[in-house]
């Protein structure tokens, strides 16, 4: 039998304690501490707070290293901020202690081009501490960079690579439908943009991913965030939540919860990121998510020798890919040399159970 | 600018000279010798015998010591034999001047399952040497291997992959469309098929390979091969090229050059390989190529957590990819640790160019 990799939960907002509900059940992965100085978060018991169905013994610590007294993790699993430089210090609180570190952190994902100096000094710590840190996701960290970069493996040439994830927010929870701000006037919309809370961070850690594999040197970015605009002809129907199997009421106009939106105000966001390489527009990320999208898809399209298009038809459920990357990457990183790593830097991250 | 990587190529069959022609084309690449000791290929010039358009001033030796006795080269391409046993001579008389290698060589994509000891062996050599040896392609190596192993790093749990590659063998060169049995009455197809020369090589190490990294115990695996029976509705039409753009004749009947299939013979081969563990079928690989076959592509379907189906639409053309694979995993295998790799033991193979 496989060894247990023993794992710590370091932040326990909402996809903190999803990794945590999936990493219990996982096989292979023992989860032996978990920390969150939140007031709220901070001595409570680790079941209650992540809603899991079985007793696992373990109060959140406020620290790590009061997390650690016991027992020394192997990897920690570090979702805290998207920030690269408010991650810096968490991290070094916890390689000091030899952990590997698996992190949400969408900065992380690919920041040597974005922040040469702060991607060195992790680079350092790391390899001071012999630890390996990845920062990963679906998007950035999988399906925006990784997999666009693997299908061109199969390429004698590469001109320029477009992908699009369209996902219907439909079917998603509440709080993703609020993220994306559907059922929002154009004006509350415009106020959330300027406020920074509708950005989706990472696209342009996903193109310097990509150019920096290609060989391409990118001269500028670009990150373009729109309302998508609903139409009554676009969305006419309820979506699915909108229609209980108990047969309560239809929640028609209740835009939180899935029902339709009001021809002309926000039936979603798109963002478009771009990289340019020599002036020409070589990268092309469309990310959008609104309610009543109607071919939700993930699709990358390669222009080169071969022309490329794969499409995962219906799209990839950010929440459950994400959780799942998380935690399929920790194989990967306990047994690469050390320093800070990417998603091309480590042999390639799959699902995996211990036999 | 990046360092020129030198390689050698080894074995000038077909594909070997396909691999030079792309090779001596591809910047950061630099062509310094080439090795084959069939009697019409030693001692000929590489530009003539592979139809270059540019002069590149190397005659073919006749084997690898008076091949780089001038210049010692970073990386041989090794394209000779399907065999292991058979080619592992041939990489130990390369290794031993430190050379790393990657080969065409389908059953060294994934020795290790059915050739332990000789897996062991090439590693231990491999080490000793201080280079790394890998085999990939198309196929086995990315697209019913690799590809969907790399699905899986956003699965929380697979139970079942399957990977269909069906390729429409109309729009392919003459020798594929011979290769593949396309024209043969039945009786001739299973006289090939006795003979082994319509089998593709592979399927097992493909099944290997994903088993292996997603900790499944394969019982037995199975490796079944028909031929795809030509049917007056489902190949009506000629094919492309029996339509010559010029106007002239068809070639309808000319089978070999793509016409029409008689009802009852043969269109193209099938193979699917299986792989059980506990004895349940777990891994299903389908290779179908065949004239006029209506909807080619290359489908990956993992059921599990999420259910994930990717398409490339056409799919994807074998000669052009396999080229391109070879290539590309050059930059991999220079910067990996010694020892027998794997496409799953070393970052991300993707395109890329010098800057």
């Amino acid at each position: 039998m496989m060894k247990q990799i023993k794992v710590i939960q370091i932040g326990l907002g909402p996809l903190g304690q999803k990794i945590v509900s999936y990493a219990v059940r996982r096989n292979g992965i023992e989860v032996i501490a978990a920390v969150d100085p939140a007031p709220d978060k901070a001595g409570k018991d680790l079941s209650k707070l992540c809603h899991l169905d079985k007793e696992v013994g373990i109060t959140v610590s406020p620290d790590v290293n009061s997390a650690i007294k016991k027992n020394k993790p192997d990897v920690a699993l570090l979702a805290t901020v998207s920030n690269l430089e408010k991650i810096v210090p968490q991290i070094e609180e916890i390689i000091r202690y030899g952990i590997n570190v698996v992190s949400t952190c969408e900065e992380l994902a690919f920041p040597w081009i974005k922040e040469p100096e702060l991607s060195r000094k992790l680079d350092e710590m790391a390899k001071k501490h012999n630890v390996a840190i990845l920062g990963t996701g679906v998007n950035p960290g999988f399906l925006m960079d990784f997999l666009p970069i693997a299908f061109t493996g199969i390429c004698q040439e590469v001109k320029s690579i477009k992908v699009s994830r369209i996902q219907d927010a439909s079917i998603r929870r509440v709080p993703f439908q609020k993220k994306i701000g559907a059922g929002l006037t154009l004006e509350e919309f415009g106020q959330k943009k300027q406020a920074g809370t509708l950005r989706h961070v990472g696209l342009t850690e996903s193109i310097h991913m990509i150019a920096s594999r290609m060989g391409w040197k990118v001269d500028r970015t670009e990150d373009i965030l729109t309302p998508v605009i609903a139409k009554s002809e676009a969305h006419p129907h309820l979506s699915p939540l909108s229609h209980p199997p108990d047969g309560s009421p239809s929640l028609r106009g209740r835009t939180e919860e899935g029902g339709e939106i009001p021809a002309g105000m926000a039936a979603g966001v798109q963002q478009i990121g771009k990289g340019y390489v020599n002036g020409e527009e070589k990268i092309t990320l469309e990310f959008r998510a609104s309610i009543g999208e109607k071919n939700p898809r993930d699709t990358i399209e390669i222009k080169g020798e071969p022309d490329i298009t794969s499409t995962i038809a219906g799209g990839v459920n950010g929440d459950i890919a994400t959780c799942a990357v998380i935690i399929n990457a920790i194989r990967s990183i306990i047994n690469v040399t050390p320093g800070l790593k990417t998603m091309v830097d480590i042999p390639v991250v799959s699902f995996f159970k211990s036999v």
